[in-house]
């Protein structure tokens, strides 16, 4: 047990919640994360009613929330009407502007996340009324922007005491271990967001050869890139990027991307096809620099717990060597 | 006082050791960090002789080390063993191929301390022999590369467990206060190194218009660029580009690198006469995303003071709200 203000006031049993990865974290890992003890939230980015509801479907009875991204949630507003109706735990909003949606989450008497990529926009979340801020450094996998989790996150914890603020802080970005949820309470954050681990975890809804890819690799061979955004034709505005596992696919498009636009036809179908395939050398797995730290893909119980244990045991002292 | 294993190998008070920032890091402040209990590195980077053994002369007797810019050593090793022969604590190279100096270094009995940025690199850096490997995140001030501390140090503390190495493991990059330290620690370092923090201390080489201007910024306001290194016409290899304090200049140049080559002419001399003159508009400061953290200016020993007691009582329970 690591006991935190996360914990005690979403009556959580540890201070972890589940990174709401787009087309990954279905209903079942987020079931699975919230029996463990954690927070478990669909990632509902693209906002797709129906994949959302199959989802909260599988999630069967377990509180668990949804997180959106932001951007896209302008164009598809009544996508969360429909997910407040089913009384979420908690809704995320993550890479857009907060203020079109954040009375309507409050007002439902969810709890309104807020995901961050600097300073700046913490303060904007606040001033929003989030009852939690994700600070996300650009070591996650995923979307996502430039500031490190071991600044950002100490930054938007003196930025809460200077405001007075009890908002609650939670790291992402990079942590995938004990060692890094014990180095996250040591920077200030009341908890961790995990994506990359839960992405390689049992219940995680990934193409089997993806896995396999990424269980070689260090975070030496991930990089922040948009041809993965080109290739798909998804408007991600600035300053988001994402970061994936490098492979044949970035070697010659990271670098090009006019010549993607230009090629988008037949490279767009050919990427789509091998992402689901698993075809790991022209489907980037989209997986953060903490991959060089994850070498199995256990369930999503056995990570948390591992995690928690091995924190604890740092935090008692474990640490010395 | 925190004891670990670097500070019982390498006989300090305190695991905590000075960036070798080139120009910054003088005799004056390499001395103050070894009295205050920790390492001084003096910033011999551009291997200018003349100023390298001037900053000797100011560091009187304390048991300093030096630090190199391994590229520009390869044009002028005789600087190498001019700083052998004053039997300097350690040796620190970073940015570039080890195996031309480190049995020199070694055969001198001078600990050698390589930098690296990636899980590759420092394997690399056992494979020469390294004593103390410094694993520096991208969130660092000054040159370095992408991968970020909160994956790179553990990942690199596995790769020494895996090799069965026992060199020290020291983390760099975003840290400035306790909590940095106190991170680290959980991560799986022996210690830290900072660059940033003492940038801004009293004994450093840095112009009271830089100070004042990173005293305001956030970690937001860096950026990883370089236009600094062109204007500056230094030939600075993949992958190492600067972190720097974005202004103007970086505004309007940052993006457009073949413009600022052809303007060189008159933007070399003008940024350099900035830089010198504090004019913080125009020459860019050499800070790290943990500006942020920072809003004073004491001398180096009441940092590490600071520093070392308040990563001493969140490792006493104190991360605890």
């Amino acid at each position: 047990m690591i006991e935190t203000r996360l914990t005690r006031r979403m009556g959580l049993d540890h201070p972890v919640i589940l990174a709401p990865m787009a087309g990954v974290a279905g209903g079942r890992l987020a079931a699975a994360v919230n029996r463990a003890g954690g927070l478990g939230l669909i990632g509902g980015g693209y906002c797709d009613a129906a994949w959302i509801d199959a989802q909260f479907g599988e999630a069967g009875n377990a509180a668990v929330g949804c997180g959106f991204i932001t951007w896209r949630l302008a164009g598809a507003p009544e996508v969360l009407d429909h997910v407040l109706e089913r009384k979420p735990r908690a809704v995320l909003l993550s890479f857009g502007e907060v203020a079109p949606f954040a009375e309507k989450i409050r007002a439902a008497g969810v709890t309104l996340i807020c995901q961050v990529q600097s300073r700046a926009d913490a303060e904007v979340a606040l001033e929003e009324g989030a009852e939690v801020i994700v600070a996300q450094g650009g070591e996650a996998g995923g979307h996502g922007a430039r500031r490190a989790t071991m600044t950002l996150v100490p930054e938007v914890a003196d930025l809460l005491a200077a405001k007075g603020s009890d908002a609650l802080l939670v790291a992402a970005g990079g942590i995938a271990d004990g060692r890094g949820l014990a180095a996250a309470l040591m920077l200030g954050a009341d908890g961790v967001m995990l994506g990359t681990r839960l992405w390689a975890s049992a219940e995680a809804l990934v193409p089997e050869g993806q896995i396999e890819a990424a269980m070689q690799a260090s975070g030496d061979a991930t990089l922040r890139t948009r041809a993965v955004d080109v290739v798909r034709d998804l408007p991600w505005p600035e300053p988001y990027d994402i970061r994936v596992l490098g492979n044949r696919f970035t070697e010659r498009w990271h670098g090009d991307l006019e010549g993607l636009r230009a090629a988008r036809a037949t490279e767009g179908p050919r990427w789509q096809a091998a992402f689901a395939a698993g075809d790991a050398e022209t489907g980037n797995p989209v997986v953060g620099e903490a991959i060089g730290l994850i070498r199995s893909r256990p369930p999503a119980a056995a990570v948390i717990e591992t995690l928690v244990r091995d924190a604890r045991a740092l935090l008692d002292g474990g640490w010395r060597r």
